[in-house]
C-alpha cells in the first residue's frame, strides 16, 4: 500500500548507504534514517494516543523536520505542520481545531510552544527538537530516540489521512486541509516527469518545510531515494554556498527568493554547475525575473509548478522545455500533470470552451479529503471529487492553463496566501475603524503587498502604527497591511452589496499586468 | 478514482479536438473516441452480463483494439486480450479458464473465433471488429456502435480487476494474470519520467497490442492525452514510412524488431526527425544492436523497460541519459521506477547484499492481484505483496538492476516467453519420444531460439518434421522447437533428480554471453 513510511522503507532498501539528509554539517544514511524514524515512532506510540491522532510541529527547517514528516505517520498518527509565521492566536486555533495531542518545537519557538502547551488542554506532551537546551517542561527528541526500540511501520496508508495542513481561511479562520497518504504520493508522482529527479538527485529544502510547496520537491526526491539537503531558513549567501558545497541538483524556490538570489552580488559568477533544475511556484513570477533567470543561469532548467495545499500541492507544471522555447506559453502555469484532471467552470456551472475563463477546478488522486471540522467549507470547495481552486483561468488550444484572476478574495505576497477577510477582521476590530477593505497592490519583491483602505468612525483618529500594532496581536506579520489609504467616502458596492475590489485595485495597478498565479 | 475509462474522459476533457487514434488512414478525436467508447459500452451492457464478467479480444492491432481496451472496462467488464500467436487449444483454454462471455475478433481470426464460438458453451456473443464482411454468426462492431446510445462509465476502478492477461505457465498451462485499474495506471505513471511523453507525443503501436509490453507506451500516451498511431503488424518499410508520415515521437519495439529495422536497406537514411524515443524491452537486447542503434540514429533517445505481465508491466527503466553515458550500466535493466520497490532474495529467503545475485522480487501499486483460478501458483509468485519474477539478478551500488539468469525455466524468443515445460509436454506426447529437455540457444535475430534435446524409445524413429507437425497441434508456432538434438545417453541430472539444463546449454553458448533480461 502507498504510504509515507513505505516511501522511506523503499528508499532505505534501494539506497541503503546513500545519504538521506544533510543538515548543519551532519548527514544520515537512508538505513540510519529509517532506524531513527522507527525508534522515534516507537517513542510517539508510548504516549497512549489512538491511531490517527494529531501531532504538531512548530519549527524551522531541519533534518528532524524531515524525519518527523515520516516518523509521525510511521507511528500511525497524523502530522500537523504549523505555520512558523503565524502569531500565537492563529497557531492556537490550529492546535485546538486539529486536536493536536503532542507538539514538537525547536529553539526558535520555545516561547510560542510554551504558551500553547499551557493554554491548550488537549496538548499532553511537548518535545524539544532543537539544538539548544531542552526546556524543563518538554522532553528531549534525541533522548526519546536513544531510549526507544524501533517499531514496525503502521498499517495506516492509502486513503487514510496523513496530515492536516493549515491554510488561510476565507471566513477569517484558518482551514485545515486533510491530505491522505495517497494524495501526497500522487502529487509527487505527477510532478516527477517534469522534475526529472533520480537516485543521484540532491534536493535543497530552503522554502519552509511546513508549507506544501516544499513537499513538491521533497516528496519527489524521497520517491527516488536521492538526498535531502536542508537549510534552516533562506539566506542568499548560504544558498549559493550550499549549491556548490553540497552539489545540489534541484531546489524549489518561491519567486521572491529567486529575485533575492538574482539581486545578490556575484549571482552571475556563482557556482551553479551541479544545479539542474529550479522549481518555482506558490506565487506569480514577474516576467522580468523569469528572463533574468534564464539569462543569468543558462545551464539551469526552470520548471514551474502551480497548485495549492488542497491539491497536495501540484496540479500543473510548465516544463523546462517550454521555458527554453519561450513565447506566450511562459505566461501560463503549464499543463496538468498526469494525475490531474482540470475543468474550467463557468458561473452557470458548465464547462467553459477553450480560451474562455472560469473557475479552475482540479480532480485526481491528489485531491484533498476535505477541510477538517469544516463541512460547509468542504462542500463549497470539493464537489463530486473536484477541488474548486478559487483561481480563475482558461485553457488554451494546446492545453496550457492561464491563470487570470482569483475567485477567492486573496492576496499572494511572497508566496504566502493572505485571505483579505482575515486582515479585514483584524483591522475592523480596532474601535476607531468603521469599515475596511483589504486588497493586493503591486510590490517589486513580493509580487503583491497587503494594502488596507480604511474608513474611520466620525470623530475618531488612529495612526498607521497603532493599527499595525493592534493587528499584530491577532494575525501573522506577513498578513499585516504594508500601507493604508484613509478615506471618507463609502466603499464602492456592487448591486448585491459586495465591495467592488476591482474598482479599489484599479488606481494601484494602472499600466501593470496583474499576474495572479 | 483511478480507472481506465477515467483516463479517456480526462484525455477527452483536456484535449477534446486532438487526434486520439490514427489507423489505416482514419483518425478519431478524443471527444469522438470517448463517444464511441460510451456507445460501444452501452452495446456490451445490452447482453445481460454481470459487472466484472470477461470479454475477450482476438485480433491484430487496430484503432478498435485500443477502443476496446477502454470500452470494455467502461461498460464495467474485464478485458481478456488473447494471444494472436497461440494455437486453438491454447486460446480455447484461456477463453474457458477466464469464463469469457463475449468474443471480439477481426478478419485474421474468423476461423479461430468460429471454432471457439462453437466449442465454448459460455461464449454467448461473437462480435466482428474487422474490416471485411461480418460472418453470419457474429454481430457487427460498427453497427452496434451506430445503434446504441452512450452510457456513463462504470464505477468499477481502483483495485477492481480491469483485465486478465494470459502468459505461458510453468506447469504447462497458460496463467491468467489479474490486473487492476490502479495497477495498469501505476505502471504507466512509474514509466512516464523516463518516457518523457506529453500532449504533443505521438506513440506508435506496432508491438502486438494483446501483450502488456505495448501497454507500457500506450497507457503513457493516454495519460498525456497524446496521439496513438497504430499499425496492424510489424513491417520495416511501413514502420519507417509511418515514423515520417505520422511524425511519430515514441515507439515501443522488441529487440528483434529493432534488428530488422537496422538491417533494412536505407535504415541510416530514414527520416527519423520526429522520433524522440525508442522504448525497448521484453527480451534481451544484444549489445551489438544497442551500439548500432546509438550510432545509426544518434538523435533518438533509447529507453529500456524491464518488467513482466505480473507487474503491469514495467518495473525498471534504463534512462536515455544512461544510454548516452554508456559504460557498464548499459548491461543493466536500469533502476526501479518510482512506483517499484525491488528486493533481491536469496535461497534462504533473506535479502542479498549489494552485488550478490538472488531472485528479483518487485512490489508496488502495479503488482498483480494474482493468477486467475490458480491459488497455488498465486501463493508461489505473490508473497506478502512481492511479485517473485522468476528472474535472477543483483543490484549494484548505484541501484542498477543486472539480470543474470532466469529462475523460471523459460526461453525468451523474439520477445515472447516460452515456458520449456509447455514445449516438453508437447514433444513427449509423441509416442516415439522417451524423454526430452527444451533449452534456449543463441539466435542472432530472436535472442534465443527454442531447441529440443530428444531421447527416443529404443527401436522408435521419428523425423524432425513429424515432431514439429505433432507439436503444432498443441502449441503456438513461436513455441515450436527450431532445432533438435537426438541423443541416446540419459539427460544429466542433479542430485535432486532435476535435469541440469545449464549443462545442456553449455556447448551452444560457449564463448557467448547469455543475456537473459
Amino acid at each position: 500500500m502507498v504510504s509515507l513510511p513505505a516511501m522511506i522503507e523503499r528508499a532505505a532498501r534501494l539506497n541503503p548507504a546513500g545519504a538521506a539528509t544533510t543538515y548543519a554539517g551532519r548527514s544520515c544514511s537512508w538505513t540510519d534514517l529509517a532506524g531513527r524514524m522507527a525508534r522515534l515512532a516507537g517513542a510517539l506510540r508510548g504516549f497512549g494516543l489512538c491511531g490517527g491522532e494529531r501531532i504538531g510541529i512548530l519549527a524551522l527547517n531541519s533534518d528532524r523536520y524531515y524525519e518527523l514528516l515520516f516518523a509521525i505517520p510511521w507511528a500511525g498518527f497524523c502530522v500537523v505542520p504549523l505555520n512558523t509565521r503565524w502569531a500565537l492566536p492563529e497557531n492556537n486555533y490550529a492546535v485546538e481545531d486539529s486536536g493536536t495531542r503532542i507538539l514538537l518545537f525547536d529553539d526558535a519557538f520555545v516561547e510560542q510552544a510554551g504558551h500553547l502547551f499551557y493554554a491548550v488542554e488537549e496538548l499532553a506532551v511537548a518535545i524539544f527538537m532543537g539544538e539548544g537546551e531542552c526546556p524543563q517542561w518538554a522532553l528531549s527528541y534525541e533522548e526519546l530516540i536513544a531510549s526507544t526500540d524501533p517499531v514496525a511501520a503502521s498499517t495506516r496508508g492509502g486513503d487514510d489521512m496523513a496530515g492536516i495542513f493549515y491554510t488561510g481561511g476565507t471566513t477569517g479562520f484558518p482551514k485545515g486541509v486533510m491530505q491522505s497518504h495517497r494524495a501526497i504520493w500522487a502529487s509527487a508522482m505527477g510532478a516527477l516527469p517534469d522534475f526529472q529527479m533520480n537516485r543521484d538527485s540532491v534536493y535543497l529544502h530552503v522554502a519552509p518545510m511546513f508549507h506544501m510547496a516544499d513537499f513538491a520537491g521533497g516528496m519527489g526526491v524521497t520517491l527516488c531515494g536521492g538526498r535531502n539537503v536542508i537549510l534552516q531558513s533562506f539566506d542568499p549567501a548560504r544558498v549559493f554556498d550550499t549549491f556548490s558545497s553540497e552539489q545540489v541538483t534541484h531546489v524549489l524556490l518561491v519567486p521572491a527568493m529567486i529575485k533575492l538570489l538574482l539581486d545578490y552580488p556575484g549571482a552571475a559568477d556563482a557556482d551553479m554547475s551541479s544545479l539542474q533544475c529550479i522549481i518555482y511556484g506558490a506565487s506569480p513570477m514577474p516576467a522580468a525575473s523569469l528572463q533574468r533567470c534564464l539569462a543569468t543561469w543558462p545551464t539551469v532548467s526552470l520548471v514551474q509548478a502551480y497548485g495549492q495545499t488542497e491539491l497536495a500541492p501540484v496540479a500543473t507544471t510548465l516544463s523546462a522545455q517550454a521555458h527554453r522555447e519561450g513565447g506566450d506559453k511562459l505566461k501560463s502555469a503549464g499543463r496538468p500533470t498526469a494525475v490531474t484532471d482540470i475543468r474550467i467552470v463557468g458561473e452557470d456551472g458548465r464547462d467553459c470552451a477553450v480560451g474562455c475563463s472560469g473557475e479552475i477546478a482540479a480532480r485526481g488522486p491528489h485531491a484533498m479529503m476535505g477541510y477538517w471540522n469544516k463541512p460547509e467549507e468542504t462542500a463549497a470547495a470539493l464537489r463530486e471529487g473536484w477541488v474548486f481552486t478559487g483561481d480563475a483561468g482558461y485553457l488554451d488550444e494546446d492545453g496550457y492553463l492561464f491563470i487570470v484572476d482569483r475567485v477567492k478574495d486573496m492576496v499572494v505576497t511572497g508566496g504566502e496566501n493572505v485571505f483579505t477577510t482575515e486582515v479585514e477582521n483584524a483591522v475592523i476590530s480596532h474601535e476607531a475603524v468603521r469599515d475596511v477593505a483589504v486588497i493586493g497592490i503591486p510590490h517589486a519583491e513580493w509580487g503583491e503587498a497587503v494594502h488596507a483602505i480604511v474608513i474611520l468612525h466620525p470623530g475618531s483618529a488612529v495612526t498607521e502604527t497603532e493599527l499595525i500594532g493592534h493587528c499584530r496581536e491577532h494575525i501573522a506579520g506577513y498578513k499585516l497591511p504594508r500601507s493604508f489609504t484613509f478615506r471618507e467616502e463609502p466603499l464602492p458596492l456592487s448591486g448585491a452589496g459586495k465591495v467592488l475590489k476591482t474598482e479599489l485595485r484599479k488606481p494601484f495597478w494602472e499600466g501593470m499586468e496583474r499576474r495572479v498565479n
